[in-house]
């Protein structure tokens, strides 16, 4: 399972850069037609680190664990979904200059990742137990939760300021850069 | 096999997301232009639940099997044929509202996947032995009959509603939804 | 090694799919809009099925072998490259309705294939020695001489009838559609 | 982590061929409308050439290491985020006939991955000592840095003859063609 997902992020990180298209009718050669891309180029990067992020959490957490059920499964595919989506709002949000409901869907795109991720460990901690190495090295998943909230908060200001929705996201990203240090920790390497 | 089998079907499930562009010409930043777009989400969260079902059923098949022959080496590149196409048929459907004929060709790729798989597990039990722990794990092969009966009226009646036709197949999906309980229950995992 | 190839194969044959666009401005919902693809149809399962030989033989052959140098990296390399231009020249191909240059392009990229693969299986004895267990297994590769054979005259006929040309690609696809039984015997599997 | 760096280089090398498409509108079936396509297929040749290098020494030197740490991981996540952005400047340079701007963004592309590399490689040898089998078999790294100069040059000159820095990008993959002999010869294979 770990090999079939692994392969989906991998492709999902890889074909964003497909969305990375110099318009139709442009084609310029000149820098101007590349310099208006930037907010492409933004979202990709976010988009790339998020992804980057998530493969190795979940990398992480499958060296964690052994067996896995129906259960888990689906709520790995459930993520996988919205991690596929990730490409879609990428492409939008940075066709539109940042403008509104672009933004406001990338956020939503990603909470509910983070919420698939919550439920895949979940389903995980169901099936091995709270006192399992798993159960010990997430223990309270307050960087879970803070995320979520900044997501909210970053959703609803985005009718207000999309550049701010954005710092929020970048925000967020900044969080999780770092590889679980609680699994790590754990089971070493 | 199996590793080539997971890729394809890894980029199969994640290339559909390119079917999924905002209409060029219309890039526009509003909701209503993603609106627009919910016959085209729901052909994609279907597709997607049939490719996870069928990596998935996949997946434990193959779990139950020592060793393969060119017969099932080609009965399995067939499989792969038909389900490369889901792509390109969830993209037709979905920009066209559901009309006739994109429901009709959806619901014919989805009989020749179903076709496909069946040819593909009696491959697997000519090869292994029908008292073989595949053999005993699949026994009558219900689930597979029905699933067959239920695609053929419903591209029958794709010609009098489309939407009976779509709701017929989100039945069979429901039906395999549960990961194959009869290969599970005999091999654990 | 193999696990790269394997990959590359893997998104080769199914990134093709995505040539299957019903072509834009037309997205019609009738079944003419899709008949009239009947040539894109026929050359994406040509290519197909020449993919899945040259996976399966790739895969066959790859099992005969321990140990790898420089050279049959790059002639690795240089196979994928070939490999890679299949999915371009199919979609020419079919949008052109078999239009002779097109079909000429096709032959080349076949022929180049073949060349590469059988410079792959140079490289890979010159390494193992022809007393090696792939060398004895490859023997005499006439099928590969036949094949290069056909190629060439197929390639010539284009300029009369492209008609000619394809079915005589079918042919070689026909005479490679078996998996290499000459290595299978040796190596069982 | 190797499987997934696999997984993401055999995506970008293969999703390159999308970006040879027949421009829209023309869909020629005469040999013309193939020629005029010869930038496209440079570049793609070139690029194919340097992601198989990169592939290539990558593979290499991850048969050299054991463990990882999360610096290595995130340089790793760097170099393909470089990588994966070869597809974009390899379409923009080849549909612009190797104009000015194009080329001096595919040598900044190039040298950043050239940077990105030598920063993995500075994280692995700072993880496992100097005296390290890697250590020793990178030793001072004269390629890497002739490299840097080379590009660097070439995307000065992109001012004054475009062609001149294609021929110097062909230069560096010229002098990367085969495989780091430095560490195959300490580890063998």
């Amino acid at each position: 399972m770990e090999a079939f997902s692994d392969g989906v992020i991998a492709i999902i990180i890889t074909i964003m850069v497909l969305e990375l298209k110099v318009p139709a009718g442009v084609h310029g050669a000149d820098l101007a037609s590349v310099l208006k891309l930037y907010p492409v180029f933004l979202s990709y990067i976010l988009s790339f680190i998020y992804i980057g992020i998530y493969w190795n959490n979940h990398h992480h957490t499958f060296q964690a664990v052994g067996s896995v059920n129906g259960t888990i499964l689906w709520a790995n595919m459930h993520l996988l979904f919205w991690l596929s989506l990730i490409p879609f709002v990428t492409g939008w949000m940075g066709e539109n200059d940042f403008a509104r409901w672009p933004v406001t869907c990338y956020g939503i795109v990603l909470i509910m990742n983070a919420i698939a991720y919550t439920l895949l460990i979940i389903a995980l901690i169901r099936h091995h137990g709270r006192d399992s190495l798993l159960g010990e090295a997430i223990g309270k998943d307050w960087k879970g939760y803070i995320s979520l909230a900044i997501y909210a908060i970053a959703i609803a200001l985005s009718w207000f300021s999309s550049m701010v929705s954005f710092a929020l996201y970048v925000v967020v990203a900044g969080i999780w850069f770092i590889p679980d240090k609680r699994i790590e920790r754990k089971i070493g390497h």
